[in-house]
Protein backbone atom coordinates (compact mmCIF):
# COMPACT_ATOMS: atom_id res chain seq x y z
CA UNK A 1 0.00 0.00 0.00
CA UNK A 2 1.46 3.57 -1.20
CA UNK A 3 0.24 6.46 0.03
CA UNK A 4 1.07 9.99 -0.98
CA UNK A 5 2.21 11.76 1.92
CA UNK A 6 -0.44 13.85 3.36
CA UNK A 7 -0.02 17.75 2.93
CA UNK A 8 1.96 20.31 5.43
CA UNK A 9 0.72 23.06 7.51
CA UNK A 10 1.69 25.23 4.79
CA UNK A 11 -0.98 24.27 1.98
CA UNK A 12 -3.45 26.00 4.10
CA UNK A 13 -4.48 29.25 4.65
CA UNK A 14 -7.72 28.95 6.46
CA UNK A 15 -7.94 27.62 9.38
CA UNK A 16 -10.62 26.02 12.15
CA UNK A 17 -9.79 25.22 15.71
CA UNK A 18 -11.91 22.41 17.37
CA UNK A 19 -11.89 21.24 21.05
CA UNK A 20 -12.38 18.03 20.92
CA UNK A 21 -14.83 16.07 23.83
CA UNK A 22 -14.12 13.44 26.09
CA UNK A 23 -16.49 11.24 24.62
CA UNK A 24 -14.80 11.42 21.66
CA UNK A 25 -12.04 9.03 22.44
CA UNK A 26 -12.92 5.43 22.10
CA UNK A 27 -12.53 2.41 23.69
CA UNK A 28 -8.84 2.31 22.01
CA UNK A 29 -8.04 5.95 23.82
CA UNK A 30 -8.07 7.67 20.84
CA UNK A 31 -10.57 9.83 19.04
CA UNK A 32 -13.00 7.71 16.82
CA UNK A 33 -12.42 8.05 13.23
CA UNK A 34 -15.97 8.76 12.59
CA UNK A 35 -15.70 11.61 14.97
CA UNK A 36 -12.96 13.23 12.45
CA UNK A 37 -15.74 13.29 9.47
CA UNK A 38 -17.81 15.86 12.89
CA UNK A 39 -15.01 18.14 12.62
CA UNK A 40 -14.45 18.44 8.37
CA UNK A 41 -18.21 19.45 8.49
CA UNK A 42 -17.70 21.65 10.93
CA UNK A 43 -14.93 23.18 9.27
CA UNK A 44 -16.14 23.88 5.99
CA UNK A 45 -19.62 25.20 7.51
CA UNK A 46 -17.86 27.48 9.77
CA UNK A 47 -15.64 28.93 6.40
CA UNK A 48 -19.35 28.97 4.68
CA UNK A 49 -21.03 30.58 7.46
CA UNK A 50 -18.15 33.25 8.19
CA UNK A 51 -17.76 34.37 4.06
CA UNK A 52 -21.32 35.32 4.72
CA UNK A 53 -22.24 32.54 1.39
CA UNK A 54 -24.16 29.96 3.93
CA UNK A 55 -27.16 30.38 5.71
CA UNK A 56 -28.43 27.72 7.32
CA UNK A 57 -32.04 28.52 8.16
CA UNK A 58 -32.81 30.64 5.11
CA UNK A 59 -30.67 30.29 2.59
CA UNK A 60 -31.03 29.03 -0.93
CA UNK A 61 -29.36 26.62 -1.73
CA UNK A 62 -28.13 23.50 0.61
CA UNK A 63 -24.99 21.60 -0.06
CA UNK A 64 -25.13 18.36 0.21
CA UNK A 65 -22.63 15.89 1.04
CA UNK A 66 -21.90 13.21 -2.19
CA UNK A 67 -18.28 12.27 -1.28
CA UNK A 68 -16.17 11.76 1.87
CA UNK A 69 -12.72 10.48 2.05
CA UNK A 70 -10.00 10.59 5.24
CA UNK A 71 -6.87 8.78 5.49
CA UNK A 72 -5.37 8.74 9.22
CA UNK A 73 -2.13 8.97 9.53
CA UNK A 74 -1.21 9.05 13.76
CA UNK A 75 -3.52 9.61 16.56
CA UNK A 76 -5.34 12.49 18.14
CA UNK A 77 -7.06 11.97 21.65
CA UNK A 78 -8.94 14.03 24.11
CA UNK A 79 -8.16 16.45 25.47
CA UNK A 80 -5.99 18.28 23.19
CA UNK A 81 -7.48 20.63 20.61
CA UNK A 82 -7.63 19.95 16.85
CA UNK A 83 -6.61 22.47 14.13
CA UNK A 84 -7.99 21.76 10.52
CA UNK A 85 -6.75 23.46 7.48
CA UNK A 86 -9.23 24.22 4.56
CA UNK A 87 -8.35 24.42 1.25
CA UNK A 88 -10.19 24.24 -2.70
CA UNK A 89 -9.07 21.69 -4.99
CA UNK A 90 -12.01 21.41 -7.28
CA UNK A 91 -14.72 24.22 -8.17
CA UNK A 92 -17.36 22.83 -10.51
CA UNK A 93 -20.49 24.02 -11.75
CA UNK A 94 -22.82 22.99 -9.46
CA UNK A 95 -20.01 21.18 -6.67
CA UNK A 96 -16.87 21.83 -4.63
CA UNK A 97 -14.41 19.60 -3.49
CA UNK A 98 -12.27 20.43 -0.75
CA UNK A 99 -9.43 19.39 1.04
CA UNK A 100 -8.78 19.24 4.68
CA UNK A 101 -5.56 18.52 6.76
CA UNK A 102 -6.03 18.02 10.73
CA UNK A 103 -3.51 18.95 13.36
CA UNK A 104 -2.34 19.28 16.48
CA UNK A 105 -0.14 21.35 18.57
CA UNK A 106 3.21 20.64 18.97
CA UNK A 107 3.58 18.38 15.73
CA UNK A 108 4.14 19.88 12.23
CA UNK A 109 2.89 17.02 10.73
CA UNK A 110 -0.75 15.81 9.55
CA UNK A 111 -2.89 13.41 12.08
CA UNK A 112 -5.23 13.22 8.92
CA UNK A 113 -6.24 14.68 5.52
CA UNK A 114 -9.84 14.41 4.24
CA UNK A 115 -11.47 15.42 0.47
CA UNK A 116 -15.03 16.24 0.88
CA UNK A 117 -17.72 17.32 -1.55
CA UNK A 118 -20.72 19.09 -1.95
CA UNK A 119 -23.26 19.53 -4.14
CA UNK A 120 -25.22 22.68 -4.31
CA UNK A 121 -28.78 21.68 -4.36
CA UNK A 122 -32.01 24.23 -4.45
CA UNK A 123 -33.55 24.29 -0.79
CA UNK A 124 -37.09 22.84 -2.23
CA UNK A 125 -36.45 20.92 -4.82
CA UNK A 126 -33.48 19.63 -4.00
CA UNK A 127 -32.38 19.31 -7.61
CA UNK A 128 -28.37 20.47 -8.19
CA UNK A 129 -28.27 23.91 -8.86
CA UNK A 130 -25.16 26.63 -10.49
CA UNK A 131 -23.43 28.06 -8.05
CA UNK A 132 -23.71 32.02 -8.50
CA UNK A 133 -20.73 34.13 -9.14
CA UNK A 134 -20.37 35.47 -5.54
CA UNK A 135 -19.86 32.63 -4.83
CA UNK A 136 -17.58 31.16 -7.07
CA UNK A 137 -15.40 34.47 -5.94
CA UNK A 138 -15.39 33.75 -2.62
CA UNK A 139 -14.76 30.16 -3.39
CA UNK A 140 -11.86 30.79 -5.30
CA UNK A 141 -10.60 33.21 -2.93
CA UNK A 142 -9.28 29.85 -0.71
CA UNK A 143 -6.02 29.02 -1.08
CA UNK A 144 -5.84 25.86 -4.05
CA UNK A 145 -4.31 22.53 -3.04
CA UNK B 1 -44.49 23.75 36.87
CA UNK B 2 -42.80 26.27 39.31
CA UNK B 3 -38.62 25.34 38.91
CA UNK B 4 -35.66 27.18 40.28
CA UNK B 5 -33.64 30.28 38.49
CA UNK B 6 -31.12 29.27 36.44
CA UNK B 7 -28.27 30.62 38.47
CA UNK B 8 -26.35 34.04 37.00
CA UNK B 9 -22.68 33.77 35.52
CA UNK B 10 -21.18 35.03 39.16
CA UNK B 11 -21.98 31.89 40.67
CA UNK B 12 -19.19 30.46 38.17
CA UNK B 13 -15.64 31.41 38.58
CA UNK B 14 -13.78 28.08 36.36
CA UNK B 15 -14.92 28.50 33.02
CA UNK B 16 -14.31 25.76 29.98
CA UNK B 17 -15.22 27.21 26.13
CA UNK B 18 -16.35 24.75 24.15
CA UNK B 19 -16.94 24.92 19.99
CA UNK B 20 -20.57 24.11 18.67
CA UNK B 21 -20.55 21.19 16.06
CA UNK B 22 -22.48 21.50 12.62
CA UNK B 23 -24.32 17.80 13.62
CA UNK B 24 -25.01 19.59 17.03
CA UNK B 25 -27.61 21.03 16.24
CA UNK B 26 -31.00 18.38 15.05
CA UNK B 27 -33.88 18.16 12.76
CA UNK B 28 -35.45 21.19 14.82
CA UNK B 29 -32.44 23.94 13.80
CA UNK B 30 -30.81 23.99 17.51
CA UNK B 31 -28.24 21.77 19.77
CA UNK B 32 -29.77 18.54 20.77
CA UNK B 33 -30.49 18.19 24.24
CA UNK B 34 -28.11 15.17 24.79
CA UNK B 35 -25.22 16.79 23.21
CA UNK B 36 -25.37 19.37 26.20
CA UNK B 37 -24.15 15.94 28.14
CA UNK B 38 -20.96 15.37 26.11
CA UNK B 39 -20.36 19.21 27.02
CA UNK B 40 -20.68 18.70 30.74
CA UNK B 41 -18.41 15.21 30.66
CA UNK B 42 -15.61 17.48 28.35
CA UNK B 43 -16.15 20.26 31.56
CA UNK B 44 -15.20 18.66 34.31
CA UNK B 45 -12.65 16.21 32.82
CA UNK B 46 -10.81 19.26 31.24
CA UNK B 47 -11.04 20.26 34.81
CA UNK B 48 -9.62 17.64 36.57
CA UNK B 49 -7.20 17.07 34.16
CA UNK B 50 -6.24 21.03 34.22
CA UNK B 51 -5.63 20.49 37.92
CA UNK B 52 -3.37 17.46 37.73
CA UNK B 53 -5.93 15.28 39.74
CA UNK B 54 -7.21 12.82 36.71
CA UNK B 55 -4.83 10.87 34.78
CA UNK B 56 -7.17 9.18 32.35
CA UNK B 57 -4.71 6.40 30.80
CA UNK B 58 -2.79 5.12 34.12
CA UNK B 59 -4.55 6.79 37.41
CA UNK B 60 -5.48 4.69 40.03
CA UNK B 61 -9.15 6.02 40.34
CA UNK B 62 -11.46 6.43 37.62
CA UNK B 63 -14.68 8.78 38.40
CA UNK B 64 -18.26 7.21 37.46
CA UNK B 65 -20.79 8.66 36.47
CA UNK B 66 -23.72 7.77 38.74
CA UNK B 67 -26.91 10.50 38.39
CA UNK B 68 -26.79 13.62 35.82
CA UNK B 69 -29.88 16.31 35.51
CA UNK B 70 -30.19 19.00 32.96
CA UNK B 71 -32.69 21.78 32.83
CA UNK B 72 -33.13 23.76 29.44
CA UNK B 73 -33.93 27.29 29.52
CA UNK B 74 -32.82 28.22 25.92
CA UNK B 75 -31.51 27.25 22.72
CA UNK B 76 -28.50 27.08 21.74
CA UNK B 77 -27.08 26.50 17.90
CA UNK B 78 -24.27 25.70 15.85
CA UNK B 79 -21.97 28.09 15.06
CA UNK B 80 -22.29 29.95 18.04
CA UNK B 81 -19.75 28.55 20.87
CA UNK B 82 -20.91 27.92 23.99
CA UNK B 83 -19.01 28.79 27.37
CA UNK B 84 -19.85 26.02 30.74
CA UNK B 85 -19.28 27.47 34.11
CA UNK B 86 -18.19 24.84 36.84
CA UNK B 87 -18.93 25.22 40.73
CA UNK B 88 -18.73 22.67 42.96
CA UNK B 89 -21.78 21.16 45.23
CA UNK B 90 -21.18 18.90 47.63
CA UNK B 91 -18.18 16.40 48.11
CA UNK B 92 -18.85 13.61 49.72
CA UNK B 93 -16.23 10.35 50.53
CA UNK B 94 -15.51 9.20 47.57
CA UNK B 95 -18.38 11.18 45.65
CA UNK B 96 -18.13 14.83 43.99
CA UNK B 97 -21.21 16.58 42.46
CA UNK B 98 -20.94 19.64 40.38
CA UNK B 99 -23.10 22.63 38.65
CA UNK B 100 -22.38 24.04 35.35
CA UNK B 101 -24.41 26.62 33.93
CA UNK B 102 -24.14 26.70 29.77
CA UNK B 103 -23.96 30.34 28.52
CA UNK B 104 -23.53 31.88 24.88
CA UNK B 105 -21.94 34.70 24.03
CA UNK B 106 -23.65 38.27 24.19
CA UNK B 107 -26.12 36.56 26.56
CA UNK B 108 -25.98 37.44 30.21
CA UNK B 109 -28.52 34.29 31.39
CA UNK B 110 -27.63 30.80 31.48
CA UNK B 111 -29.16 28.32 28.35
CA UNK B 112 -29.20 25.23 30.60
CA UNK B 113 -27.69 23.88 33.85
CA UNK B 114 -26.99 21.16 34.88
CA UNK B 115 -26.32 18.41 37.82
CA UNK B 116 -23.51 15.87 37.93
CA UNK B 117 -21.95 13.24 40.13
CA UNK B 118 -19.00 11.40 40.06
CA UNK B 119 -18.20 8.34 42.27
CA UNK B 120 -14.60 7.67 42.43
CA UNK B 121 -13.88 3.88 41.94
CA UNK B 122 -10.61 2.19 41.90
CA UNK B 123 -9.14 1.40 38.08
CA UNK B 124 -9.35 -2.39 38.34
CA UNK B 125 -11.78 -3.36 41.35
CA UNK B 126 -14.22 -0.92 40.11
CA UNK B 127 -15.32 -0.24 44.23
CA UNK B 128 -15.42 3.04 45.72
CA UNK B 129 -12.71 4.67 46.90
CA UNK B 130 -12.01 7.42 49.55
CA UNK B 131 -11.11 10.90 47.47
CA UNK B 132 -7.18 11.19 48.92
CA UNK B 133 -6.56 14.79 50.96
CA UNK B 134 -4.72 16.52 47.72
CA UNK B 135 -8.26 15.54 45.70
CA UNK B 136 -9.90 17.05 48.74
CA UNK B 137 -8.21 19.96 48.74
CA UNK B 138 -8.24 20.90 45.20
CA UNK B 139 -12.32 20.19 44.68
CA UNK B 140 -12.55 22.50 47.84
CA UNK B 141 -10.66 25.53 45.74
CA UNK B 142 -13.43 25.62 43.17
CA UNK B 143 -16.52 28.20 43.72
CA UNK B 144 -19.33 26.28 45.77
CA UNK B 145 -22.83 27.01 44.67
CA UNK C 1 -26.58 8.76 49.06
CA UNK C 2 -29.76 6.82 49.84
CA UNK C 3 -31.45 6.54 46.30
CA UNK C 4 -34.43 4.86 45.69
CA UNK C 5 -34.83 1.94 43.92
CA UNK C 6 -34.20 1.68 39.71
CA UNK C 7 -37.65 -0.07 38.51
CA UNK C 8 -38.12 -3.38 37.24
CA UNK C 9 -39.20 -4.46 34.06
CA UNK C 10 -42.89 -4.89 34.97
CA UNK C 11 -43.15 -0.73 35.23
CA UNK C 12 -42.88 -0.78 31.07
CA UNK C 13 -45.23 -1.99 28.69
CA UNK C 14 -44.06 0.02 25.85
CA UNK C 15 -40.66 -1.55 25.03
CA UNK C 16 -37.82 0.31 22.41
CA UNK C 17 -34.73 -1.97 21.22
CA UNK C 18 -31.96 0.40 20.50
CA UNK C 19 -28.87 -1.24 18.42
CA UNK C 20 -25.37 0.13 20.75
CA UNK C 21 -22.44 1.56 18.34
CA UNK C 22 -18.85 0.62 18.93
CA UNK C 23 -18.04 4.38 19.74
CA UNK C 24 -20.61 4.45 21.92
CA UNK C 25 -18.14 2.63 24.19
CA UNK C 26 -15.42 5.71 25.46
CA UNK C 27 -12.78 5.88 26.55
CA UNK C 28 -13.09 3.40 29.82
CA UNK C 29 -14.39 0.44 27.77
CA UNK C 30 -18.32 1.75 28.18
CA UNK C 31 -21.32 3.57 26.86
CA UNK C 32 -20.31 6.91 27.61
CA UNK C 33 -23.55 8.51 30.40
CA UNK C 34 -24.10 11.06 27.21
CA UNK C 35 -24.93 8.97 25.06
CA UNK C 36 -27.70 7.00 27.11
CA UNK C 37 -29.87 10.39 26.40
CA UNK C 38 -29.52 10.02 22.99
CA UNK C 39 -31.21 6.61 23.00
CA UNK C 40 -33.96 8.39 25.64
CA UNK C 41 -34.48 10.82 22.95
CA UNK C 42 -34.74 7.99 20.36
CA UNK C 43 -37.59 6.00 22.53
CA UNK C 44 -39.67 8.74 22.91
CA UNK C 45 -39.79 9.93 19.55
CA UNK C 46 -40.46 6.52 18.07
CA UNK C 47 -43.06 6.42 20.67
CA UNK C 48 -45.09 9.07 19.31
CA UNK C 49 -44.20 8.46 15.70
CA UNK C 50 -45.51 4.65 16.04
CA UNK C 51 -49.15 6.54 17.80
CA UNK C 52 -49.41 8.87 14.52
CA UNK C 53 -48.92 11.42 16.80
CA UNK C 54 -45.76 13.30 16.24
CA UNK C 55 -45.15 14.35 12.65
CA UNK C 56 -41.61 15.16 12.68
CA UNK C 57 -42.10 17.16 8.99
CA UNK C 58 -45.23 18.96 8.99
CA UNK C 59 -46.79 18.80 12.67
CA UNK C 60 -48.21 22.29 14.03
CA UNK C 61 -46.28 21.25 17.27
CA UNK C 62 -43.02 20.35 18.55
CA UNK C 63 -42.11 18.69 21.96
CA UNK C 64 -38.98 20.49 23.42
CA UNK C 65 -36.89 19.11 26.07
CA UNK C 66 -36.69 21.29 28.90
CA UNK C 67 -35.46 18.79 31.82
CA UNK C 68 -34.09 15.27 31.40
CA UNK C 69 -32.27 13.17 33.97
CA UNK C 70 -30.54 9.76 34.61
CA UNK C 71 -29.43 7.68 37.14
CA UNK C 72 -26.74 4.70 36.47
CA UNK C 73 -26.80 1.60 38.31
CA UNK C 74 -24.55 -0.82 36.14
CA UNK C 75 -22.87 0.12 32.91
CA UNK C 76 -23.73 -1.39 29.33
CA UNK C 77 -21.26 -1.88 26.80
CA UNK C 78 -21.31 -2.09 22.81
CA UNK C 79 -21.94 -4.74 21.07
CA UNK C 80 -25.02 -5.55 23.81
CA UNK C 81 -28.04 -3.87 22.37
CA UNK C 82 -30.41 -2.20 24.70
CA UNK C 83 -34.12 -1.78 25.79
CA UNK C 84 -35.62 0.97 26.35
CA UNK C 85 -38.99 0.75 29.17
CA UNK C 86 -41.18 3.94 28.59
CA UNK C 87 -43.88 4.87 30.37
CA UNK C 88 -46.08 7.79 31.86
CA UNK C 89 -45.79 9.60 35.19
CA UNK C 90 -46.30 13.29 34.60
CA UNK C 91 -49.66 15.02 31.85
CA UNK C 92 -49.72 18.68 32.02
CA UNK C 93 -51.56 20.94 30.28
CA UNK C 94 -49.04 21.51 27.78
CA UNK C 95 -46.25 19.56 29.32
CA UNK C 96 -45.45 15.42 29.60
CA UNK C 97 -42.98 13.43 31.96
CA UNK C 98 -42.11 10.23 31.43
CA UNK C 99 -40.03 7.63 32.89
CA UNK C 100 -37.57 5.33 30.99
CA UNK C 101 -35.67 2.18 31.69
CA UNK C 102 -32.53 1.20 30.26
CA UNK C 103 -32.41 -2.43 30.68
CA UNK C 104 -29.78 -5.13 28.67
CA UNK C 105 -30.36 -9.00 27.69
CA UNK C 106 -30.18 -11.76 30.49
CA UNK C 107 -30.14 -9.10 33.27
CA UNK C 108 -33.75 -8.28 35.04
CA UNK C 109 -32.66 -5.16 36.85
CA UNK C 110 -32.39 -1.99 34.82
CA UNK C 111 -28.62 -0.39 33.92
CA UNK C 112 -29.98 3.06 34.57
CA UNK C 113 -33.44 4.89 34.81
CA UNK C 114 -34.46 8.27 33.23
CA UNK C 115 -36.95 11.19 33.66
CA UNK C 116 -37.90 13.06 30.49
CA UNK C 117 -40.07 16.19 29.94
CA UNK C 118 -41.44 17.32 26.59
CA UNK C 119 -43.26 21.11 26.83
CA UNK C 120 -45.20 21.22 23.45
CA UNK C 121 -45.08 24.53 21.44
CA UNK C 122 -46.32 25.77 18.10
CA UNK C 123 -43.56 24.94 15.65
CA UNK C 124 -43.69 28.67 14.33
CA UNK C 125 -44.00 30.71 17.21
CA UNK C 126 -42.41 28.04 19.81
CA UNK C 127 -45.10 29.08 22.36
CA UNK C 128 -46.44 26.25 24.68
CA UNK C 129 -49.67 25.19 23.04
CA UNK C 130 -52.44 22.93 25.20
CA UNK C 131 -52.09 19.02 23.94
CA UNK C 132 -55.15 18.41 22.11
CA UNK C 133 -57.65 16.05 23.04
CA UNK C 134 -56.14 12.95 20.74
CA UNK C 135 -52.85 13.44 22.41
CA UNK C 136 -54.01 13.35 25.74
CA UNK C 137 -56.06 9.82 25.00
CA UNK C 138 -52.96 8.18 23.35
CA UNK C 139 -50.70 9.47 26.18
CA UNK C 140 -53.07 8.03 28.73
CA UNK C 141 -52.84 4.93 27.11
CA UNK C 142 -49.37 4.57 28.32
CA UNK C 143 -48.47 2.53 31.36
CA UNK C 144 -48.29 4.61 34.52
CA UNK C 145 -44.59 4.43 36.33
CA UNK D 1 -18.55 14.10 -12.64
CA UNK D 2 -18.41 10.16 -13.66
CA UNK D 3 -18.88 8.06 -10.70
CA UNK D 4 -19.54 4.04 -10.55
CA UNK D 5 -22.93 3.02 -9.60
CA UNK D 6 -23.28 1.68 -5.84
CA UNK D 7 -23.07 -1.94 -5.75
CA UNK D 8 -26.51 -3.50 -5.61
CA UNK D 9 -27.93 -6.00 -2.50
CA UNK D 10 -26.75 -9.27 -4.11
CA UNK D 11 -22.95 -7.58 -3.67
CA UNK D 12 -23.20 -8.73 0.05
CA UNK D 13 -23.92 -11.80 2.47
CA UNK D 14 -23.02 -10.85 5.41
CA UNK D 15 -26.06 -7.95 7.04
CA UNK D 16 -25.85 -5.74 9.85
CA UNK D 17 -29.02 -4.05 10.81
CA UNK D 18 -28.63 -0.43 12.89
CA UNK D 19 -31.24 1.27 14.41
CA UNK D 20 -31.64 4.88 13.74
CA UNK D 21 -31.52 7.92 16.49
CA UNK D 22 -33.50 11.06 16.81
CA UNK D 23 -30.09 13.24 16.74
CA UNK D 24 -29.09 11.08 13.74
CA UNK D 25 -30.87 13.46 11.65
CA UNK D 26 -28.91 17.00 10.99
CA UNK D 27 -30.58 20.56 10.55
CA UNK D 28 -31.76 19.58 7.31
CA UNK D 29 -33.79 17.10 8.22
CA UNK D 30 -31.62 13.98 7.27
CA UNK D 31 -29.15 11.69 8.14
CA UNK D 32 -25.90 13.25 8.77
CA UNK D 33 -22.55 12.21 6.16
CA UNK D 34 -20.61 11.49 9.50
CA UNK D 35 -23.12 9.35 11.31
CA UNK D 36 -22.47 6.94 8.54
CA UNK D 37 -18.73 6.18 9.05
CA UNK D 38 -20.39 5.46 13.04
CA UNK D 39 -22.80 2.66 11.61
CA UNK D 40 -19.47 1.74 9.21
CA UNK D 41 -17.19 1.13 12.61
CA UNK D 42 -19.93 -1.12 14.16
CA UNK D 43 -20.94 -3.05 11.29
CA UNK D 44 -16.93 -4.56 10.90
CA UNK D 45 -16.51 -4.69 14.49
CA UNK D 46 -19.82 -6.73 14.97
CA UNK D 47 -19.02 -9.35 12.20
CA UNK D 48 -15.17 -9.66 13.97
CA UNK D 49 -16.70 -9.98 16.99
CA UNK D 50 -19.47 -12.26 16.05
CA UNK D 51 -16.87 -14.78 14.49
CA UNK D 52 -14.93 -14.69 17.01
CA UNK D 53 -12.00 -13.26 15.64
CA UNK D 54 -11.64 -9.50 17.76
CA UNK D 55 -11.47 -9.18 21.28
CA UNK D 56 -11.74 -5.70 22.31
CA UNK D 57 -10.87 -6.00 26.03
CA UNK D 58 -8.04 -8.45 26.35
CA UNK D 59 -6.90 -9.08 22.54
CA UNK D 60 -3.32 -8.95 21.14
CA UNK D 61 -3.97 -7.26 17.69
CA UNK D 62 -6.20 -3.92 17.44
CA UNK D 63 -7.63 -2.52 14.07
CA UNK D 64 -6.44 0.41 13.76
CA UNK D 65 -8.49 2.55 10.54
CA UNK D 66 -6.05 4.35 8.30
CA UNK D 67 -8.76 5.45 5.05
CA UNK D 68 -12.24 5.23 5.11
CA UNK D 69 -14.23 6.98 2.14
CA UNK D 70 -18.17 7.21 1.66
CA UNK D 71 -20.33 8.24 -1.20
CA UNK D 72 -23.58 9.31 -0.61
CA UNK D 73 -26.03 8.41 -3.42
CA UNK D 74 -29.67 9.44 -1.35
CA UNK D 75 -30.47 10.48 1.50
CA UNK D 76 -31.55 8.21 5.09
CA UNK D 77 -33.77 9.65 7.64
CA UNK D 78 -34.32 8.89 11.18
CA UNK D 79 -36.65 6.64 12.08
CA UNK D 80 -36.07 4.28 9.66
CA UNK D 81 -33.37 1.68 10.40
CA UNK D 82 -30.38 1.06 7.74
CA UNK D 83 -29.21 -2.65 6.78
CA UNK D 84 -25.13 -2.43 6.06
CA UNK D 85 -23.84 -5.06 4.31
CA UNK D 86 -20.29 -5.92 4.11
CA UNK D 87 -17.81 -7.66 1.88
CA UNK D 88 -14.45 -8.27 1.76
CA UNK D 89 -11.97 -6.10 -0.92
CA UNK D 90 -8.27 -7.14 -0.51
CA UNK D 91 -6.96 -9.16 2.36
CA UNK D 92 -3.40 -8.28 2.89
CA UNK D 93 -0.43 -8.85 5.04
CA UNK D 94 -1.74 -6.68 8.44
CA UNK D 95 -4.66 -5.10 6.50
CA UNK D 96 -8.31 -5.65 5.36
CA UNK D 97 -9.81 -3.40 2.84
CA UNK D 98 -13.95 -3.93 3.38
CA UNK D 99 -16.61 -2.33 0.99
CA UNK D 100 -20.08 -1.70 3.09
CA UNK D 101 -23.56 -0.75 1.52
CA UNK D 102 -25.75 1.40 3.48
CA UNK D 103 -29.57 0.10 2.29
CA UNK D 104 -32.87 0.74 4.00
CA UNK D 105 -35.93 -1.04 3.61
CA UNK D 106 -38.12 -0.89 0.42
CA UNK D 107 -35.52 0.01 -1.78
CA UNK D 108 -33.37 -2.14 -3.80
CA UNK D 109 -30.83 0.52 -4.49
CA UNK D 110 -27.71 1.45 -2.36
CA UNK D 111 -28.19 5.20 0.07
CA UNK D 112 -24.52 4.83 0.41
CA UNK D 113 -21.28 2.72 -0.08
CA UNK D 114 -17.87 2.83 2.02
CA UNK D 115 -14.63 1.34 1.94
CA UNK D 116 -12.81 1.09 4.95
CA UNK D 117 -9.25 -0.25 5.84
CA UNK D 118 -8.01 -1.52 9.05
CA UNK D 119 -4.29 -2.26 9.39
CA UNK D 120 -4.06 -4.34 12.71
CA UNK D 121 -1.23 -3.47 15.16
CA UNK D 122 0.35 -4.95 18.11
CA UNK D 123 -2.15 -3.85 21.60
CA UNK D 124 0.80 -2.72 23.03
CA UNK D 125 3.65 -1.74 20.25
CA UNK D 126 0.86 -0.34 17.76
CA UNK D 127 3.41 -1.63 15.40
CA UNK D 128 1.57 -3.54 12.43
CA UNK D 129 1.28 -6.96 12.99
CA UNK D 130 0.94 -10.04 10.11
CA UNK D 131 -2.69 -11.42 10.26
CA UNK D 132 -2.77 -15.17 11.70
CA UNK D 133 -3.99 -18.01 9.56
CA UNK D 134 -7.46 -18.09 11.43
CA UNK D 135 -8.22 -14.62 10.99
CA UNK D 136 -7.09 -14.92 7.30
CA UNK D 137 -9.39 -17.86 7.33
CA UNK D 138 -12.67 -16.33 8.06
CA UNK D 139 -11.96 -13.08 6.75
CA UNK D 140 -11.38 -15.40 3.03
CA UNK D 141 -14.98 -16.32 4.00
CA UNK D 142 -16.77 -13.16 3.56
CA UNK D 143 -18.24 -12.59 0.19
CA UNK D 144 -15.60 -11.08 -2.28
CA UNK D 145 -17.29 -7.59 -3.96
Amino acid sequence: MIRDALRPRSDYQWWQSITTRWSDNDAYGHVNNAVYYHWFDTAVNNWLISTGLLDVVDGDRIGLVVETNCRYARSVSYPEPVHIGLALITLGSSSVTYRMGVFVPGNADAAAEALFTHVYVDRHSRRPTPLPAMWRERLESLQRC
